[in-house]
């Protein structure tokens, strides 16, 4: 296969927290993390707070609500990582590229994610088990 | 607090997997990533193989049998992310200060990693439900 595109970075891992505050007490104060942003998505019913760690991020994911993806994710499996995001340079050709071997799209298109970036989720069930992201930063746009 | 430590990188991403033959399909032939070594850890139960992505790895785990950490793990919660390994400048103090806040330690002690590194975990239960675990690669000891 000509290779079209490869995973250039982990840009994140997602980890969804019943309280961010209460997480931060751990990943700031006792792990030295820094707060790089924190935001309110409310179209996704989740706010995210991201953390840096070297070149990559710990994204805290507390859930608006119990009908939302995140607490119903938490509802079901507890606290832990929800997924993992990875750089792409172009995530047009990435989600062609996976999509013709048969991987199936979480999102058939890019859509906009946090601080620019453009965004698209993978199924867990055709990786691993692993709910995985590609993002394109803007920097790379 | 004073400062004694801070996480400085992800060093890896373990991933439960029933087949790292299976799982290279993806990771290797349509994601793009490199193998940087494969080994077999009796003593664990346990084949690993470390992918190569940024300046991190993907580390894929597979049980050598059911009766195994990862083998229990994969009959418990099926395929998928394991535990995060985070890379410490000095994982004496890092064990240390995390003790010393009343978050639980698997090993007490540092023990024999891959690759020469010394390697300690820590309970997924006081780290908002992620097996965690600290790396002192042998070119920082």
């Amino acid at each position: 296969m000509r290779r079209l595109f490869r995973l250039l970075k982990v840009d994140h891992i997602g980890i969804a927290t019943e309280s961010i505050e209460e997480g931060l007490s751990i990943w700031r104060e006792v792990l030295g993390l820094e707060v790089d942003s924190t935001e309110e998505i409310s179209a996704q019913g989740v706010k995210v707070c991201m953390l840096a760690v070297g070149d990559t991020h710990v994204e805290l994911l507390e859930p608006l609500g119990p009908d939302t993806p995140v607490g119903r994710f938490i509802a079901r499996r507890g606290e832990g990582i929800h997924h993992v995001g990875y750089g792409v340079a172009n995530i047009e050709e990435a989600l062609a590229t996976v999509a013709g071997t048969g991987i199936r799209l979480v999102d058939e298109r890019p859509r906009h994610g946090s601080l620019g970036a453009s965004i698209a989720f993978l199924h867990p069930a055709d990786l691993g088990g692993v709910l995985t992201e590609f993002v394109q930063s803007p920097s790379l746009a």
